[in-house]
């Protein structure tokens, strides 16, 4: 019995950063949900119709359908599924280890993302008439703050290796991938960046990572 | 000896709200940590200063030192709370529950808190010119929407209990009552929640969240 027939079903968006750490956390663990697929644009959001919210009624995607329990929240779903599905691992065995790589996750899922979130801009542009000039910096400023923070700390540290913690991805990576892939969509500077860099052509060259891009999902436009 | 002694140390400033969720889960655990008091409007922001910058290169408060390892991000110390000392658990024991609980959190922690964090409203005013009515609405306007959420998601529940998942307090809670106290602070319409005032107020009788309001501490104005 494959894990399709097992009930598992994601509700997912190519272009969505938080859909896209999801798809690689399933291709690590080898899981292999049917797909739903929920256009963030066409019709004004799928997302904020009632068929979505009777899945999730914060009409955000993802969502993953786990025996007819609707988990969301990205790194919610991605601890649930490292706890179901322990190999290979996504954390670190020991504690101080696991607060690192939770940190450097939670710096990009905390304080980048949610700032750029597709909710975010249109606020911004309908209720305080903000350019697309404008847009395009304010994701830039907290892009390149929260960077930063991150380039800082895991150039040079002991703990850093092929990866953001070891030579095996974790949470923090899942995390950083799909980051670079929004700051390289609006051209962000990211030469100062050089480890960040690094290691997501490191994990992109992984095929579970290659194959939860974007680009390549079956309702890439 | 005691944690103090073990060299536990806090970088917290009353009004966080994320120093608000570490002091909570530090006060469920029993533990004691050395005080450092950092003041985020002062002088253009302790935070900003090589001094703190030397312990979290982010400049977000809270920061906990352990043993000489400084860890930030406040869900990322209270999951390592949590791991290394276990009792009494902030999270159940079962995997759907764990989920539940951590997705209730990151609503919070994730969709609400960062857009209202104290260097988004600054640069809302400084580089776009949101008038201070503005910056209300705009902080409403994300409590709000996530409220009506979780408001959601908890109410009739046949897992929430007293607390956001059953009778004890999770790491729901500790994300709920810090980020009712600001949309409080800033006159929110409650009203449409009065699953979320309850649990909060339950929440505000136990001895650990009172205690760790931003009122009672000592560096508080």
């Amino acid at each position: 019995m494959t894990d399709r027939d097992k009930g598992l079903q994601l509700y997912t968006y190519f272009r969505s950063s938080a859909a896209y750490r999801v798809r690689i956390a399933l291709n690590l663990k080898g899981l292999k949900p049917e797909l739903h697929f929920v256009h963030l644009l066409r019709g004004g959001g799928e997302q904020l119709q009632p068929g979505y919210k009777a899945v999730n009624p914060q009409s955000l995607v993802p969502a993953l359908v786990v025996e007819g329990h609707a988990l969301a929240q990205s790194l919610a779903i991605i601890e649930y599924l490292e706890e179901t599905h322990p190999e290979p691992p996504l954390l670190p065995k020991d504690a101080l280890g696991r607060a690192r790589v939770r940190r450097l996750a939670f710096m990009v899922a905390c304080d980048i993302h949610p700032l750029n979130n597709l909710r975010v801009l249109r606020r911004l542009r309908g209720q305080y008439g903000l350019s697309e000039d404008a847009l395009k910096e304010w994701q830039q400023h907290w892009i390149t703050l929260g960077f930063t923070a991150l380039e800082a700390l895991v150039a040079n540290a002991p703990e850093t290796g092929r990866y953001c913690h070891g030579d095996t991805p974790t949470l923090a990576d899942i995390c950083l991938v799909p980051q670079m892939a929004n700051a390289r969509r609006i051209a962000t500077d990211l030469s100062p960046f050089p480890t960040l860099v690094r290691i997501e052509q490191t994990a992109l060259s992984h095929p579970a990572f290659d194959a939860a891009q974007p680009k390549v999902q079956p309702d890439a436009e």
